[in-house]
């Protein structure tokens, strides 16, 4: 494949793992950074580096008052707005090779003709921030690949509505990219094909997460609204202290049921199966980096001659959830420019990047 | 996606099984599928149960002697040449909807601008069969998809001489596309998005083969070939009865390692890794269709934050060769399908099909 340049919008947890794994890859190309302060732009490729050294432990953040807290999973952080600022230059602006400037987005949006894909690591300041930010490029006439790694089902919708947009534009949005949705999607979609009919899909993640605490608080906040004991709202409302007592009542291991995860609506759009067949949960535990428990994607199907069996894909233990995360992002990044140097544009999930169903 | 019209060449074990296969697929159309001696052709669909029905037992078969028997692995049939014959009319023609043709090949291509995918379910008459096959279709203006499920690493080389031909054609060949190359090559490149770096791919099936023996012979020569103690020239001098007593003596299980398979290659070429780091092995068992060990890809890397590890897919017990070749043959049929219809023409590999690595 073709040299591909690419953009990454935010630079906390997400942001920051992609350009450092980005480095692991000959065709890609890292030429522009930002955060809401400041931004970075070299077509010569960025010093990652330089950038990664100056703002370590220098992540721009704002209060987040009205963040809608309704993310699920710890499989991608979405605190990436961070906890750690220092200093005047906080943010990207700590970096040499960045400028402030008083609309980051737009200039990225100026340079899109020299952009083939701009990662979305945003933090989720409002349920719609993706899809709105998702407007200004097509309306700023950007032609290339966006891709988030958002796990929300609602913000699929949200996309859909602006596929036309899109087409008209000249973008391919790849959606829900990262580990689950993401690298998840994509093992049930593939090991869907030895089945004629999908009754069931099975995604069961772990995740350790005792060294990256302190940068993923709002992941944790966001997972708790998945407890049967609350809801969006009540999570929202809690104190860092309630949230602590939580914690600390399960010995800092979380688990989820029947969370509410972009997977289902992702598999039911390629044709896998339908969004309530899929159920997604996992064990969180925030006082150890090894998992609590064995990430594994079931996929249990009808063969065409009449048999009934279970697929498997499990990761590594020692595969982190940047790992699994930020390779899958760049892999569908990948593909999505593909697509779109094809002209295949509009909304795609992972699973429509596999073989049919 | 929109409705796909495709035809079989070949109508054996693999032909037949994809046919069916297909009615569960509802955007797949089967317009065509032929045999040596006979052609059916049908723009409204054929009808599979009665094609199916009519040729039961009654499968086209020729002596194989110019057979180079090189192929490694039983996850695919390559003796769909078949090993029944009865009457006159043997083969496609004993159904209603053929009829005899000097050159069935010739009469699908004579129709090729109204088939989006022709799927090569031949037997391996010579090692280079398939690409000269390929050749006719280029040569007669097809432009469109040819897929096959073959396993051997040299085709691919073969094919790829081709390729400017393909692109000129506008033909998207997808080669290697069954169970293994195939299924599990694709599952070995999507488990690779862990890592920046993939170590070892090992890939080890698990075929019970009671039922299907009749059918599969060839298949088994076609092994025996990478036993330790024969070679290509050894076992195709092999009568029926040194074969059986090859089977016996390991009580009708036979083990393998180091195959020849094409997932080294057909990864190597996605970039995944090297062919040397690949390994294909696995046991057939002849007097079960129970599998005699689990097909499980594992794929060991290492993370961009230094760890190493192993991602693991597995088949379940219960899915049989059929189910595991015809699934992904059809699934990535519609993948080339979707390539050829953005204009991307050329040799691609089922790991080419998948997010970048």
């Amino acid at each position: 494949m073709d040299e591909i340049t690419f953009a990454v919008l935010g630079t906390g947890g997400i942001g920051r793992r992609a350009l450092e794994v980005s480095q692991y890859k000959d065709t890609l190309t890292p030429v522009a950074a930002c955060d809401r302060h400041g931004v970075a732009v070299d077509f010569d490729g960025l010093d990652v580096d330089e950038l990664l050294a100056a703002t370590e432990g220098n992540i721009d953040s704002e209060p987040r008052d009205d963040e809608v807290v309704t993310d699920g999973g710890a499989a991608t952080s979405t605190a990436e707005g961070g906890v750690k600022q220092h200093g005047e230059d906080r943010g990207v602006v700590a970096s040499s090779q960045a400028r402030p400037s008083e609309d980051p987005i737009q200039a990225i949006i100026d340079h899109g003709d020299r952009i083939d894909a701009v990662l979305l690591a945003l933090p989720n300041y409002e349920h719609d921030f993706i899809p709105r930010t998702a407007d200004r490029f097509a309306e700023g006439g950007y032609a290339g690949v966006v891709i988030d790694v958002l796990k929300r089902s609602r913000v699929i919708d949200m996309l859909d509505d602006r596929s036309e947009a899109f087409e008209e534009s000249g973008i391919t949005f790849i959606c829900g990219a990262g580990a689950t949705p993401g690298l998840l999607t994509g093992a049930a979609a593939l090991a869907a094909q030895s089945f004629v009919e999908v009754t069931d899909v099975d995604i069961w993640w772990g995740v350790g997460l005792e060294s990256g605490y302190e940068d993923n608080r709002g992941t944790v906040r966001e997972d708790i609204a998945h407890l049967p004991e609350y809801d969006i709202e009540t999570a929202r409302e809690l104190s860092e202290d309630e949230i602590e007592a939580i914690i600390d009542d399960r010995d800092g291991v979380i688990e989820f049921e029947d969370m509410e995860h972009a997977d289902d609506v992702l598999l039911e759009r390629a044709g896998v199966c339908d969004a309530e067949d899929v159920s997604v949960g996992g064990i969180l535990d925030v006082r150890n980096d090894e998992k609590p428990t064995t990430t594994t994607v079931r996929v249990t199907g009808r063969t065409f001659d009449g048999e009934t069996a279970t697929n498997t894909f499990r990761l590594g233990d020692e595969t982190s959830m940047e790992a699994n995360v930020n390779g899958p992002a760049l892999g569908y990044l990948k593909a999505g420019v593909r697509r779109n140097r094809a002209g295949e544009y509009g909304v795609f999930g992972p699973a429509e990047l596999m073989p049919g169903f």
